[in-house]
């Protein structure tokens, strides 16, 4: 089934509020073979709505709405589609009941607001959509040629219940939902630009013809996003698999997991799994990358803890780092983040020391230091490295992939052990 | 003026992406008069593109496009759209020498790949909105009548920076944007429920005739955004004043800030000007105190570092916690807290020992010390405090309100010196 979505308010508009209804509805029924062909978003307006309605009618027959089924004068939405319907309204009164208990249950006293009786004015031969959070009743109207549209309302909490226990099972009854279904995949890729990636991959760079291919570049680095659309779900997921394991030959050591997975999940499983404990020294990542690791729940049996060594004093103080190596070589140097890395693990007692030191910006570059300068020093004890990276745009993007750089840096090691890989400049 | 928006990418279909682009636009028009008539989302496909630009362009003859500008097949925003002007394309030498200098300025070998060519076959006749930060370069073309279509990149990030540096400036340049404007102000709570605002404004709690009131809860606290529609810009500036000075005095010392303003630069600007140090002692928080404070540039002059003391044996090693006091009182408690903030603050030379130590969840809770519950302490040398806090929710949420209560204990200390209110549990 393809379906329009409209979702319906001036905050929309104004860019007061983030349109978060839209992918929830997308997502839900895209699982169970509905596509959305077209969204649009429209203010509070009977005119405005009527007319995204009625076109979105023409297109594919079959619209779902979210907003404006409130009690206030700007709730336009029963009104505007009834119109489009050529329907009276009436007045519910199972649904007004429905309102009057609800008030009650929330030991509020006397009766509800007047205001709330526009919201059980509903169109003539409508299915009501029972509101089981709130007061909105929602609305499914359908045509004589079965064209039909489904009115829910704005609010997230409300809008996903009645999507999950009101409005897809009535679909799905009235076998208004395909067969076919729309399945994605997601590999994430680290350390790699989306061109190179494109080189890599040769003649799949584009996709296959079963299943499309696209590129998802992040702070995290590039996502591959295989999906399958139009299929019944078991083929669906056969072939995402046999296309995936061929991304999978391809991206080799780029590959770090699949799915919603993060980088500091899959170090913290390698470490996990070998007995391995981590302790990090951050200079202009400033706490992000222990941070990165103490969001993941659990990490405290591999994360032993850390040191921000914002201050030169302190690189000296906590890290052992000598003064006139700071000195000689300047606090961002590959020589004083390999005494960072040391000096973190001994003192730990961490298998494993990362430490970074770099230039975040937007002040303090230099010609030989340039802003997005990091050094990177990871050190196992009896195997240590030292990555010179560059990283560009703001503040914000050099300190976090800098630490998902110095995160792949030691996934490599272990996963990848021959890997001679140094770190990619982006 | 009134325009369109229309958002590209399959993604915004199928729900995997949540459109953010849509309400940045629309807010930073608004501003200058700007205002979206409709938003429409299409998939990556070049009838759907050119249909929905060419509906656009009959309603407003004013569209914004984001999306498909990049360099893989499914990029189809350009040939679309020129399409529906009439134009055929052509290869642009200028920008596609600054995608080669983009290419070696970021040190990578040769040339950029073949894909990248796609991104400067251009319309004829458009105007060119260079990339400040990508490859991909923006469009803007018009037509005979005055009609114009604007293509942005979808990343966001360029997508940001292309509209305030180039769609905008040339946007005023042709007096195509408005005289009235919808402006906004934002005053910044924290520590205080939105049900406690809402008292603590009385009448004022629902707005005001001429100045409507949100009230947007998040985890930095509660924000109050004032809202002027449809006025001149200094009337609406002098309305947003006076309302703003009504709230200011009513919300008094949970007022943090105005704007995008954030509580670490609030507090780094307070001990700036009192040339006061600060140092960190994090446990449950795991560096995302130190992360916040760092993330922002010239914290160097405040921040001199802290320590991450994931593991017992760290609050000993580098805080100088006695082991009998974390055997007598365990890890989570009022004692620790204080050890740690004191011994941060003496180890680091600071003026300021900040320290947390909670349980974040999901796992470790006890009917003693449940999950939420995080210790805070702050350590000025002459004046010290210890608090007890209890968030909720998720992990992610206890962290982050346990910093900002941390940062806020120490906001209330500079600048509200009598202040005796504890730390609110949300």
């Amino acid at each position: 089934m393809r379906f329009d979505l409209v979702t319906i308010g001036d905050e929309l508009l104004l860019g007061l509020t983030i349109d978060t209804n839209g992918a929830f509805i997308a997502r839900e029924l895209a699982e169970l073979g509905g596509q959305i062909a077209r969204r649009v978003s429209v203010g509070d307006a009977a005119d405005e709505i009527a007319r995204a309605v009625g076109e979105a009618l023409e297109r594919t027959g079959a619209v779902i709405t979210t907003g404006g089924l409130g009690p206030t004068s700007d709730d336009l939405t029963r009104p505007a589609i009834a119109a489009v319907f050529g329907r009276d309204m009436y007045f519910d009164e199972v649904q007004w009941q429905r309102i009057r208990a609800l008030w009650q249950a929330r030991a509020r006293p006397g009766e509800p607001p007047e205001a709330n009786k526009q919201q059980v004015m509903l169109p003539e031969g409508c299915v009501v959509l029972e509101n089981p959070i709130g007061t909105a009743p929602g609305i499914f109207l359908e045509d004589s040629a079965g064209r039909w549209t489904a009115m829910l309302p704005g609010v997230p909490g409300e809008m996903r219940a009645m999507l999950n226990e009101r409005l897809i099972p009535l679909l799905l009854s009235r076998g208004r939902l395909g067969e076919n279904v729309v399945r994605s995949r997601t590999l994430r890729t680290t350390g790699v630009a989306e061109s190179m990636i494109s080189e890599m991959l040769g003649s799949n760079a584009r996709g296959f013809d079963d299943v499309s291919l696209a590129y998802l570049p992040g702070l995290e680095g590039v996502d591959l996003r295989l999906t399958v659309r139009d299929a019944p779900p078991d083929v669906a997921d056969a072939r995402l698999e046999a296309r995936a394991a061929i991304l999978r030959a391809r991206m080799e050591r780029y590959l770090y997991g699949q799915g919603t997975l993060t980088l500091p999940e899959v170090v913290l499983e390698l470490c996990r799994a070998r007995a391995l404990t981590i302790a990090t020294a951050e200079s202009c990542t400033g706490g992000l990358l222990a941070s990165r690791l103490t969001s993941i729940p659990g990490s405290s049996d591999v994360f032993l803890g850390g040191v921000v060594s914002y201050a030169n004093e302190v690189k000296e103080s906590l890290l052992g780092v000598p003064q006139e190596m700071l000195d000689a070589y300047g606090a961002v140097s590959s020589e004083v983040a390999q005494a960072m890395a040391a000096g973190v693990r001994e003192r730990l007692g961490a298998s494993i020391g990362i430490a970074l030191t770099g230039v975040a910006g937007p002040g303090g570059g230099t010609p030989e230091k340039p802003v997005g300068l990091v050094w990177i020093a990871v050190d196992f004890g009896d195997w240590q490295r030292v990555y010179k990276g560059h990283f560009f745009i703001s503040r914000e993007d050099i300190r976090f992939r800098a630490t998902q750089s110095a995160l792949d840096a030691v996934r490599r090691r272990i996963e990848v052990p021959g890997d001679k890989t140094g770190i990619r400049n982006d």
